[in-house]
């Protein structure tokens, strides 16, 4: 038994649109647990319809169309449907009742395009629209096979959805079981490394195991089959303490944690502020931590010191410093962490300076050459990454920059967050 | 002759994440003129994947396929298409030492899992990845029949289709027909407003002018049909001429321009230098501003004032202001804007204080309350904003405050651009 997604229209094949409503209705699959294998997206087209309807119709149960029942003459959906079955239509009063009424209700006049609206094939039921114009149906035009089909505007193909569709086809047996998961998230860690170190996990049946790697963050998705979400829940908690044993301090949350929150619930607990200084991330740090609701108990403010001129002025930092060494360096992330601690007079000071690009690197400071700096009670210390490379210069002028600089803003909340762990509540 | 889109990946089919993969080719395919008239998502599964491939295979000449990459065992577009085609993999020196060069410059070490990236079916040439680790590939297993792979990271994907596989896809005499488009950005002005000033331009049929809304910001899309770029620019010129009268000062730019960029340009004509006081954006002004490479021209940098006793301290706020009137207030967005500016010695200071909430509102000062202030070598001036109401609290609590905080930076750049514009070069 398994389930396929038919979207119908010449707008989704244009790229004006983007497929969410395939997307909503795997998440909807996956929570009842009805196995989905295949999506198509096929045009207004009524001989490109039935070419996927026949494919589909071969190795599935359920077809769920959306799009294409609209009053325009380019909406056929249901038409060639009943076509490719070689089955009459014939209109339905109730719909045309219905639509009368709700145009009366807008105070407009029903049109006689409409009135298409309310043909369905021969033995197929109404799958009523309570928000639009548009119903769709239910139909099994052969034993064991089932479709439903829907508006492709989203609102209405949901509630549908919701309301209709979903007891129908649990009162047919279909969503028994459940897939629940949990996405373990990971920073400093490569997508290559992590796999080796949790290799014997993806040969698991229930729960499985899947790495996912997204901008720098690796991630490990947990997902199980099981009768409720309770029983899914009790099978996925064993295999994720044991990931987390393997994986460590390189698992920084799961779900919607962030490296930002993480960190906030960390100074939180130990009762704890913080302040920025920032350079070439010109504000990003500041801004994903400002993200969290409540960060202001923790985070006091910072300074952008993107001018060496006002890393001198308003955080301290040597002018010898910069002149010698120059502004990316470890002991200017030192001084600059150390200055913003103790002109904000807060717990942790955090900073970073470094090559954002994709102009103003060097041979010996390429683009992608990033100091962080970490002022705490008892010391300063501060740490070299390099995020560039091939990579920042490929990806053109703003990609790689925007690179670096979100990189960068992450791995500055990483090391706090170690710190703070290593160092306890 | 037609295109097809196969997109691999698990996370698909549990609606993890939206196809935008598809919709980004999609559009690419609508403007380089090649027919689409399919899209198909299948899982990480050999058996499934060949019988997509059947299907396709046998209805379009060019298969696009993305996801499926990667280093790890799930990984199996690659070894699937091969083996539908019954040619053996075959390792391609060339990949091992590029993925161990990109390796290296990371400080990392390449994993025998990342060998599995450089095998490819015999007689495949390699699409080459600037970006990431995983290559795609160039085939043609039979006459008439094309194959391209890519990674499903879009970042990757995108700037391999561009740099490689666009100009391959024209030297076989793909995309021949041109639809060129230009997109009009405003800002300050709702899109029903600006629907009604230009409706008359909608009935075009080439070039077609069509609005769209995203995040706060209008645009209208020019969009026209031609044997060549050239020829399709030339039918935009005129009607983008005429809409820039129409509408003057709300339309702030075109195409990649955003409200930072275009202040940049502004402030580097004028040989102005600018600083920015940020309350509760919380540096994400900062970031717009450093998005812009070559920012540090005119941007010497900020401080994020978070807490009211940074207010004081480094902007000079004045405690009674703060205390009388309340953090949110034009009396101190303009001290904020006047002391950076006055601190960081610039022609410009930029600030903003408000409720990004989704706590901390009331009755008088609800949230998305927000004061925008400008010092200018003249003046201090304040602007108040209302983004919050039904908006903020009906998208829900993340949502809204990322909304506020973004609408917010957004509108200060347009004060200072519109202050610019008037005040001329």
């Amino acid at each position: 038994m398994s389930a396929e997604i038919i979207s119908v229209g010449t707008e989704l094949l244009l790229g004006d649109i983007l497929n969410s409503n395939a997307q909503f209705l795997a998440q909807q699959f996956a929570e009842l647990g009805i196995p989905h294998y295949f999506q198509t997206v096929v045009g207004d087209n009524p001989e490109r319809l039935k070419s996927a309807i026949a494919v589909a119709s071969n190795r599935a149960d359920l077809l769920i169309f959306t799009g294409g029942l609209g009053p325009t003459s380019d909406d056929l959906t249901t038409e060639t449907i009943a076509d490719f079955f070689s089955t009459p239509l014939i209109e339905k009063p109730e719909i045309v009742e219905d639509i009368a009424q709700k145009f009366a209700q807008r105070g407009r006049q029903m049109t006689d395009n409409n009135r298409k609206q309310a043909l369905l094939p021969e033995g197929a039921q109404i799958l009523y629209n309570p928000v639009g114009s548009a119903p769709g149906m239910i139909w099994q035009p052969r034993p064991n096979l089932t479709i439903l089909t829907f508006p492709g505007v989203p609102s209405e193909m949901k509630v549908m959805w919701q309301q209709i569709a979903v007891p129908y086809l649990k009162s047919q047996g279909w969503g028994q079981a459940t897939i629940a998961s949990r996405t373990l998230r990971f920073w400093g860690i490569s997508e290559s490394m992590l796999a080796e170190k949790v290799a014997m996990f993806f040969d698991l049946q229930n729960p499985t195991v899947a790495p996912y790697a997204n901008l720098g963050e690796v991630k490990l998705r947990i997902s199980a089959r099981a009768a409720s979400r309770n029983a899914a829940s009790a099978l996925i908690a064993p295999v994720e303490q044991e990931l987390r044993q393997i994986t460590g301090i390189d698992c920084y949350g799961a779900d919607e944690d962030s490296l930002a929150s993480v960190v906030g619930d960390l100074l939180t607990a130990a009762q704890s502020t913080l302040s920025i200084a920032e350079s070439c991330t010109g504000g990003r740090l500041g801004q994903m931590i400002t993200a969290i609701s409540g960060s202001s108990t923790y985070f006091m403010g910072g300074i952008i010191s993107y001018d060496n001129a006002v890393k001198a002025a308003l955080l301290g930092v040597d002018s010898q410093a910069l002149e010698q060494v120059g502004a990316v360096s470890a002991i200017v992330a030192e001084q600059m962490a150390a200055g913003v601690r103790a002109r904000l007079n807060t717990t942790w000071g955090l900073s970073i300076t470094g090559i954002a690009g994709p102009g103003g690197g060097t041979d010996t400071k390429p683009v992608g050459l990033v100091y962080i700096g970490l002022a705490s009670p008892e010391d300063v210390t501060s740490f070299e990454f390099r995020f560039g490379g091939s990579c920042g210069v490929a990806l053109g002028a703003n990609r790689g920059r925007d690179w670096v600089q979100r990189v960068s803003a992450c791995s500055a909340l990483d090391q706090l967050r170690r710190r703070l762990l290593e160092r306890g509540v």
